[in-house]
């Protein structure tokens, strides 16, 4: 696809979410991905569920676009062919314990040496440095150690897993920061860098607030449940066909609320302020439940909008994926099957660009080791120029 | 800081989370941010708590590293100002409601006209088309309405709110994302780009999964509390002391757990592939718990690392700031105050590049305004270049 990253060439070693996360979007930005699978089963995702046609759907909404070639990395033949390929790649990217790159030969020592201008992007559970680097990680163990269950859940319950796999995808997010900003830098004329991005480091990233209050008052938040810690109204609440979202962030918001509501509280010492609103927020949710409870939640909900408070439905995924604010903006796509028709349904590219394309359709994911032929002639005539 | 965003300069009109938490992480990058902020109060974060020393932990813990200059985009004298450093600028970044540019005179369009090579970075609610653009909202309302909420929580309870702002959060990680691809094709000889980031947008690739799942089987998953909803075991456990998490992600790691825990379950068919497993989760954490509630849980995370299987702690706030994996990569910094001792807690960089320092400490979050006379001289300047 054309696009900021067109004539990019990623080498994409990384199997399961967090590196084939970063190099969909580094597709979806215009660079040519190969990637580089085992021979036999490939990617351990294209055996995961759900399947459609026999075929993985969950594989096929993360590595759409991008081309498949299988080499065993210890057979001579095929690091022939993988170190070809290396000397006309932009990025490297892989999602190995740290080390298993260096055994094979390809650390980044090695390979900076041959390809000064390669980027080698890296991402792993715990990072390449530290005393648990050789740990393995899954978006689970760092969900958990990562804090962001801890504040997670309903309060005095246990605490949940984020039903998304934050644990990867925010990791595969600050992959694709670090390999483009070194990109500038090659841009530039400097040399390539090896990036190395943790998803327990990734982790911390999310705990902005946590941290401040944590660091500040000495107490780690605990979970809230569906409020925000620290601001009111901001929380869901039970209308007459079930529960809504309102997010009255300041003082003129929760003035508007109340007006809308009917409800004469905005001067009213108790919830006057945030802080105060904060104090009394079990009361303020129950007043106005005894509202809200009356009416159905698309009537608050358009109620709500047209007195400019922040309000909204809570939606499941398949409700989202028929809202008509997010089909209008192209953030539900189709991924093409190998006849060229709809086969199965992906998100969008968030990075809307002025100059990007936006489709509504991807190309297929390939089938393991589809493009070795293709690359292959095209390697050679690279050789031939 | 030196980086590879050396010499890139953002300026940056935008406020609260999303925003700011783009222009820190092109800051740890290297850019010089210039936060141009409302005359009078700034930042609506300079006002929210916790507070230390009278400022905002909060504020500080996004906006360390940046100027401030305040800027009344109303008033000719600060006009003139505010063009002088667009003059300058290569990434303008602003969270407006859209239309609110243009009203200013600052659209894109606009700019486009005046500085072909200035990158226009937009992040919104709903971003800059379709039918709900003009539509306000809060990281509350997006991950209600964007699927997340959906699919956190406990089973037939009500849905929670991720505790970490992701609705804000990963916005911002994609408005970076798009202005560095934007970078690199002014790098590479093109013009400036707008980049419109939606919060709504940014909560759909989040879902890749529940996506995959809903599309084909025509069911939206239900939140499944703490544990994966088709990987099996790969949740929470209770230990004699408490809840902590193992990992099996496949059949190997499930073997393993089994030889660890002295369950001769591996062979077993109600549990030799992941989805018997799934189909009796109930009895495989009963059975699991049996032997876990025995000893406590450090007994089983360190019994369970030494036998190669994913596992760890669930970690609140206060712990994972003292984590040594996570002290050991930095991720813990402190920002300076004004007299250039700690003074605030921050989460580091989890990019880590082989040329990008990675310091524990950030230069002080600016007062307001603060910059004022060194940014007008360093105009001068310039304009007597």
């Amino acid at each position: 696809m054309p696009g900021p990253l067109s004539g990019t060439l990623v080498l994409d070693l990384t199997h399961v979410l967090a590196g084939p996360f970063a190099s969909m979007t580094l597709a979806d930005l215009g660079a040519r991905v190969i990637k580089v699978e085992r021979p036999g089963q490939g990617d351990d995702t294209r055996a995961f569920p759900p399947f459609k046609g026999g075929k993985s759907a969950y594989f096929a909404t993360i590595n759409h676009g991008k081309e498949s070639i299988a080499l065993d990395l210890k057979a001579p033949e095929d690091r022939a062919i993988f170190e070809r390929l290396l000397a006309r790649a932009d990025i490297l990217l892989e999602n190995y314990r740290p080390g298993v790159m260096e055994r094979l030969g390809y650390g980044w020592e090695a390979l900076h040496a041959r390809f000064p201008k390669l980027i080698y992007g890296a991402v792993s559970g715990f990072g390449h440095t530290g005393p648990e680097a050789q740990r393995p990680a899954y978006d689970m163990v760092v969900q958990a150690r990562g804090g962001v269950m801890s504040i997670t859940g309903e309060r005095d319950r246990e605490p949940v897993r984020v039903g998304a796999s934050i644990g990867d995808i925010v990791a595969g997010m600050y992959l694709v920061q670090g390999v483009m900003a070194a990109l500038l830098q090659v841009e530039r004329g400097g040399t390539g860098q090896k990036v190395d991005v943790a998803m327990l480091d990734s982790q911390l990233a999310l705990l902005e607030h946590a941290i401040a209050i944590t660091s500040v008052t000495g107490e780690p938040p605990r979970p809230s449940g569906a409020r925000h810690p620290s601001i009111t109204p901001f929380e869901t609440f039970h209308a007459e066909d079930g529960l809504f979202v309102i997010a009255a962030g300041n003082d003129g918001l929760f003035a508007r609320l109340c007006d809308a509501l009917e409800l004469p509280l905005a001067e009213d010492p108790r919830f006057a302020t945030n802080p105060a609103r904060c104090q009394n927020a079990r009361l303020l949710k129950r007043l106005i439940e005894a509202v809200t409870l009356d009416r159905p939640k698309a009537h608050w909900i358009e109620t709500l909008t047209r007195a400019g408070v922040p309000t909204g439905p809570i939606q499941n995924v398949a409700e989202v994926l028929q809202d008509p604010q997010i089909r209008a903006r192209n953030m539900v796509v189709d991924v093409l099957g190998p006849d060229g028709a709809p086969a199965y349904t992906a998100a969008g590219n968030p990075i809307k660009m002025s100059d990007l394309p936006d489709p509504t359709t991807r190309a297929p994911a390939p089938d393991l080791d589809a493009d070795r032929a293709a690359i292959l002639d095209w390697l050679d005539e690279g050789a031939a120029d």
